[in-house]
């Protein structure tokens, strides 16, 4: 008779990320499995928040402003998933997330522009953040009222182990990247190479924690071989995710809980980033990856989610001419950002400070879309605002009026 | 007592576009009106093709691969919207559009490299097409079996005309693009200046039409200032647009209907292309553009749509990695075009050849999002494909067959 | 190569409909057919209103009052479906609905008590009527001022023709149900045995017309053998209905066109009633009644549909308890009833008379649905406004206040 | 700073409900206050399941047969909602609803005809059940294999008590209903008078206990006054119900938690009954009854709902014409047994009994509506069922073939 769902790893706030076994925050194939989990079995497993509990639900954005970059992204895992063997596909099937009971809240920050920075920080430099208040589903924030919406709830980050060939593949691309770019871009961080500073190797002690240390992917950025930090907020409950496995026992290890997200998750601190606890049941497709054609994942979202309706949606396009009038070729991400631009000056109108909006546009259910991506020189973008999260009426037809809506911490520096 | 609704202007089959004088194929301040409507009230406009009738219903690729590029995008209007000066706001709200009851079915097309091209030209160099079948609002095509959908039926092309300021500013920022990509790029079509040959500059004749033609926009294009170009296929029945006046009357024109286009449109020639009815309800903001904080379009989309339930949508994920392994720095167009290219691989096992899937995906009800652009250096999108308008199991669950779904017409050149 | 779809019948808005041989408003298997179609055709059907013309485009409700129930529900067949046998199921995919380009109208009625009545008729006893205008796929009233919504359009009647044996079991459990009320309700029709005056008998004449008339059942009533006049609104475009086949070559008859009807269609002349063209693609699975066990009409709905999103509906209770107080005993009839006056009242508070909401909740998109019908003595059902029809804000929210929404026509008498 | 949302009333799983001082299992105006809660406060509310916990996790029907019905609905409450007076609307805003975390399972029943029954039980007269088992969102049964799907969870039961007057009226009426039939049904139940056995009255003592459980209301059915037991399975998570307020402070109870239920709750034990948590935000709209017309309760579903996509809902029709071929006149009642026992008829050819799938519409997300109520003398409704909660391929096209699906326990009396 089926009972409980087993834990498969517990995670504690009280204890620094870095110091919990059960967490690393390195992809290499070589990080010790924390623990063992059949075909067709479903556990819950437990996260940290991504930076590991480095931002306080409090009124300042100091400690956003000062987060340490280096400690992040402690994932739980790696798990084995017995049986699994490269060229399998990991089936994951989410079929919860929950913030933690005693922990009803999260936050969503702006990072400063020199240390994390974020999709419009050429507009908004400076540090700031909002908190969230979990309301059952719903959730709202001091510090940009007059919203409230259901969280569509999910992980930022979930895949497995690089093989070490797929890892060296990884760092001599993204070598290659920081070399090409080291003349043009002196400043600019454009990749993260390996670095040996508050690498977390989970179990690993001695050289083997030297080595990953030493050669394991920063895990900022989601690759397609395996998925990683993909940060796609439809990977939610009920979603079925494919995992490709690149080592013995696959090797799964899961994060970076968002309690919900925009497309695109601007402002990079951007989610209602949470702790919190994944519900998974997993599978196993043998051989996979051949016989289904499939070299990265591929998944299909829960049938539970927000539905406003299309219609609900106020939707602003954006091209790949930039804020400066200048033209560039196909440029979908210029083209997004426009879009954005364009959703805070309209909404700015209804009392809003620029920061509320960015922080909003990263973290509330907003639909950003491909619209069109072959009329030279211009793609075009949309991205669509839910106006039912709204307490009053955001539409073009009601004349646009200034409320006080407070304001949300920012960084003085 | 209200009557029938009123047909603005009717368009010919038969008469080639180029001599009709409701049409016009260039953005310019100066191509004289066609009609006048007045605020609040409903009109019907017939539309040509893109092509202006260069495609014909029949089982040969020739006439994409030798369409003539500069006799396209032939626009009704423009038409005066009484009383709108520049500064205002134009509310569109689309409430139907049709293809001619005659002429009940449109095309798929895939540009040869050298004339045209599309997304993924560099792996599908050759002209291809699909003729499509209407059935109401479903659709058919004898060269892609297997499928069968309903029309988000919508026009690629709507916008009023620029101002001679909006134009200049333009012609200058675009020419600024070809002069930078003269050297870097000597063979590709990065931009295009304006181009007297072909040019359709409507009732204007002499000198006027020489100057438009020396002059005005080309079309191929969205622009952030008026919108034109966008192929959004949610501005479809229901939809309503505001869209920015730059002249006074605002001179509206729209074209380029599409049956259906998936998101981003990839093949270029990429939508369900017709010609057809479109029925509009004008109505004006007055200076909506500064009393909205309006300065591109925005659009709220209709209620009515296709909903195959979220949890339909089997999901490719694209990261900025190209095909060759190079890693991109936030590129949303390469991750996309990686996504496509995933789907690409897995339909192939059905039994479609790669052209048969890339003329399908830029037409069918594809949904292509942004999941995460700040995640350096990978921009990770997705590309969801309705399992629901295939006749067979496409899930990954499903073991792959091949079958017999024949061909689409490929160029043998 | 595929050409245009067929029209295979035609009607004529100048000739009475009792004229037209295409038309015939009995249910008999000896109607002759007036066309043939083979499986995997589409075909295009012309069909007359329900009342072959009787209502018109005015501002009086007389033509309401005064309308001749015996002639009504002129089918448009019935169509020999090649192939059919008793035993199969006719698959009908209706693939548009449309109204005639020329006639962008329809109308909704409240029938006089002693003439047709409905839902509410002890509320609301005299005739009314409400005329729609067309703008593409939306509708507004100048009787209804303050709605505008997109149509669900379809079919009221949809069905195949009885076998004798069919026809003579809906004759003898009619008529035990008028001979059990006889006595009880004497001036209630409860039921309506076959009637020649006025029967239209197709291209039946002489003995064969008059066996017809004399036998033929009334289409007022869906029957589950069959369907008929099922009055389902999401028959609409894209759905698929099985229905049992009766006689050699099916019989399929169709007509009773809608362009909106809300669920339960309470007025009874409820639906906004229209003429047009249906476009069908017909098919057969054989001996599918024993095959699938469907003894009764089975359809799965069109994917494209309003979606306003489950939290736009404002939601009524009723229950079985009737407006005087008395308990009924597990009576869903009256706990709709409930329903649909609470919604009445309700809306009232905004400035609609009571016969102008009752003609709506008849019309636009409501949704009825059975919630609990097992806790004795009460049903408890639900009716859902959507709240984004309306041009103000009827949310519970919103203090109401009386706006001028003008009137409907009303009968004096 | 706002803290964890505190829980304003426990329940154990191990103390006999009866001896619970938290509950009660009674309508009646003088039961007592078990705690306070203030407009605009969230709060936690536990809830038994609504047989205080007579049904066990195992393979065996006898508990269902003998399941002692003066023993249930055992609600938490009454709750003062603090400034709350008659006339007021109690604002019902539930933000979440879960299963207890140690206790992830519920069960549906089929009641013995003698020992409840239920809306089919002349068909299928035995107790039975099914125990599913919860897997994050979504849920299994061992004893109807082959589906899956997620819940719309929510409380069977939500209210607030009556006043004197309104109790007098509810125990009038019903008692009416008893006279009227006891002679034409005599050893039917047709409505529960109010029954000392068993009750319970929450913290009153004494002469108070004795006189509520006199007087006091039996919770089976909902009633329109104060909603009650409603069993609207969309009063789920994110929807407000407006409640018409009858004494001082409101006593607000609720109960009777559903992790799912179908529309109608066929079954009468139909929903997967569970105990857990309810989240509830409150707020008043002071005199909201008179300035709202809202003298029953009305609610907004949450837009957080499953969505299948309307296409995906295999639909059957049933009419006012019983299973033994008896014409009734406009029975909605009627009708919809009709459609239920239409799906059963077509589902049992994958392998099902009857019973499974009994079970199955009573707890699955079964869409039941009302299509045509005015058609004399046939009331048409319909029963959609999402395809997508099966394994198999459930569609009309599908040739159906028997598969072992196991059997759920029957009773074997």
């Amino acid at each position: 008779m089926p009972g409980k769902i087993r834990t498969a790893q517990t995670v504690s706030l009280d204890i620094p990320a870095a110091e919990q076994p059960g967490l690393h925050n390195r992809w290499h194939p070589d990080v010790p499995t924390i623990g063992s989990i059949e075909p067709g079995e479903t556990v819950k497993i437990e996260c940290v928040d991504w930076t590991g509990g480095q931002i306080g639900n409090n009124d300042s954005a100091e400690d956003v402003r000062t987060v340490d970059l280096t400690k992040i992204h402690y994932l739980t895992g790696p798990f084995e998933i017995k049986g699994a063997e490269p060229g399998d596909l990991l089936v994951v099937n989410i079929t919860d997330v929950q913030p933690f009971e005693d922990s009803p809240w999260g936050f969503t920050g702006i990072f400063d522009r020199k240390n994390g920075g974020g999709f419009l920080d050429e507009h908004y430099p400076k540090a700031a953040k909002a908190i969230w208040d979990f309301d059952g589903i719903y959730c709202t924030s001091r510090h940009i009222p007059g919203v409230r919406f259901a969280g569509l709830i999910h992980p930022g980050i979930l895949g497995c182990a690089p093989s070490h060939e797929v890892l060296a593949e990884w760092n001599r691309r993204e070598a290659d990247l920081i070399s090409a770019c080291v003349h043009s871009h002196p400043n600019k961080v454009v990749a993260q190479p390996p670095l040996a500073v508050n690498a977390h190797a989970g179990q690993a002690t001695g050289d083997l924690k030297a080595k990953i240390a030493r050669e394991g992917a920063r895990t900022i950025p989601g690759r397609p071989e395996h998925g990683g930090n993909v940060d796609i907020n439809n990977i939610s409950r009920g979603s079925t995710t494919y995992l490709p496995v690149h080592v013995p026992g696959a090797k799964f290890s899961v994060g970076d809980l968002h309690f919900s997200q925009g497309d695109g998750e601007i402002s990079f601190c951007g989610a209602i980033e949470i702790a919190g606890t994944i519900t998974i049941k997993f599978d196993l497709i043998k051989n996979g990856v051949q016989s289904r054609a499939i070299k990265s994942p591929v998944f299909r979202p829960g049938d539970v989610a927000p539905n406003f309706g299309p219609g609900r949606y106020l939707t602003f396009e954006g091209f790949s001419v930039d804020e400066n009038g200048k033209q560039h070729f196909l440029d979908a991400t210029v083209a997004y950002r426009q879009a954005c631009l364009r959703a805070i000056e309209y909404l700015k109108q209804f009392g809003y400070s620029g920061e509320q909006i960015y922080l909003l546009l990263s973290c509330a259910p907003i639909k950003g879309s491909i619209a069109g991506i072959v009329d030279v020189p211009n793609v075009c973008t949309t991205l669509g605002i839910p106006m039912d999260i709204f307490d009053f009426d955001i539409s073009v037809e009601a004349v646009p009026k200034k409320r006080d809506l407070g304001s949300c911490p920012i960084s003085s520096v």
